[in-house]
């Protein structure tokens, strides 16, 4: 019988149940594996603690709770071939796509401007702009970043999307690399962060990407906090360049009291609840990707360590 | 030569200007016409003056500036046989589209909640979900209602849609006619106004409508501010039966000051934004609809005055 170790900090035995539901052939523990216990073939791992994966002995697959994987990549945890299966729910990427619409739709439209202009009841149209008028850039084409860009092109917007393979979406404009980065968010009016953390995507978001913006423009951060030099957005902020952002990733979380991020009057702060997990369908998922790897099958959503992601 | 009588007291010169760029073989005046001028066989209207109609010689065809024109209808101001065209113009459907889902999207995720807790620097996710776990119903299958259901069912919705005709939507569940209502709200965790205003259709948002939605649900108002009764809505927020309430159209406008709902804390009140007209697509629109006229094509949004849109 092949076992199951569930690592997860936030809620292991409701996993174990799901997975017990799901793979009902399996044995699923939740208490940390002995050296010298029984071979335990896959670990379900979020954040886990040092040494966790060490300690497992026989394990055949990691599969990550997280559709980001840099932290299991850095920390050296996981042995060199030792293979890393991410988390890529629809539930995942559904709540991304409606986040980040939620967040680029309130700034179009000017929600929170009304807001502003109510408290002193104040009736006072802005000047409103179609969708077509706006340039977005979504940086990122994969399982999140695609359905992100189809619904602005769904909405009208000039929709360009940026990559490292160009890879194309109806409708939008496709960029490639490193340089064709400028190129793409050139004069966009909303800037979306959609990438994988890898060494080549870190600090990406500068002042030079900030500052080839539309003035007055808007950024969003769905991904990670360390793809942007915070520096370089206050001040972009602070000068006007951007009229605003909403951050739902930081390089601490929880983002400490004392971040100016916080307190920034431009800046709308969220926990990371963008693409929460939904343990439901992210069961579902890892538990196909264990029958997958068990029939010998590709794994779609399998790191590739030389990419990062 | 037909003459072409723009009497909005907007700006009638740019109007004036695109007309005359849409139509150079008609004549375009902006100076209202005295009984007895030659003869003027249309005229642009949003909100005419008393009298500014009737005074019009050879009047043949009333061109809305607007996709709502109970007003027209109301104020006894356009002879029985005149007839009416709506404007619906692409530009107004897009707008209204981005607009309702954006305050939906901003409700469904939680944005002003994040804020709040911003405010007070505390990191604390809600409980997030995905965006098929809520039911959502929109009432009104037209140029404007048909689209936004359409990005509810896109984005994952449980969409269901209420009209007089029953017009079905894709992937979304359709209701037809006064005896569906009440099916069509139900259990509803957003409701979406985007009707014609007629006598059927006033007052449509009341006590039994809020009341049968979802408990802690959210209302969007599009359409007009006479479909609501306007205690039932705050009755339905101060019992937490709401927890919500986008409203961009009001009975008066602008808003009264001493108006309570500028003041209630659950709403949010933007100034009749969420669909302007935009000048250039519009007047595309209705010089189209003046050459369909001349050349006796029917006229795809003519008014029917039995049914009063």
């Amino acid at each position: 019988m092949k076992r199951i170790f569930i690592s997860s900090r936030g809620n292991p035995e409701h996993l174990a149940g799901l997975f017990r539901a799901e793979l009902p052939t399996h044995e699923v523990l939740t208490a940390q594996p002995q050296p010298g216990d029984a071979a335990v073939q896959y670990i379900v791992v979020g954040r886990p603690s040092p040494g966790v994966i060490a300690s497992v002995p026989g394990l055949e697959l990691v599969v990550s709770l997280n559709a980001g994987i840099e932290h299991l990549l850095n920390s050296g945890e996981v042995p060199d071939g030792l293979p890393i299966v991410r988390l890529v729910d629809d539930g995942l990427a559904l709540g991304m796509a409606d986040w980040v619409l939620a967040q680029a739709l309130a700034w179009h439209r000017n929600i929170l401007v009304y807001k502003d202009l109510q408290a002193e009841k104040h009736w006072a149209p802005q000047a409103e702009k179609l969708a077509r008028e706006r340039k977005v850039t979504v940086l990122g084409a994969g399982a999140l970043g695609m359905p992100v860009a189809e619904h602005f092109v769904r909405f009208g917007f000039d929709t360009r999307v940026w990559s490292r393979s160009g890879r194309a979406v109806e409708h939008a404009r496709a960029f490639a690399g490193k340089e064709q980065l400028l190129a793409a968010v050139e004069g966009s009016d909303i800037l979306v962060n959609l990438l994988p953390l890898t060494a080549e995507t870190a600090n990406i978001v500068d002042k030079t990407v900030l500052g080839a913006l539309a003035h007055g423009g808007f950024f969003i951060n769905g991904a990670r906090g360390a793809h942007v030099v915070d520096a370089d957005l206050i001040a972009a902020l602070d000068a006007g360049q951007l009229s605003g952002a909403a951050l739902d990733v930081f390089r601490t979380e929880p983002l400490p009291a004392d971040d100016p991020l916080w307190s920034h009057p431009k800046i709308l702060v969220s926990p990371h609840v963008a693409a929460p997990t939904h343990a439901h369908t992210a069961v579902k998922e890892m538990a196909e990707n264990i029958r997958r790897f068990e029939r010998g099958e590709s794994l779609p959503h399998l790191v590739d360590r030389t990419l990062g992601y």
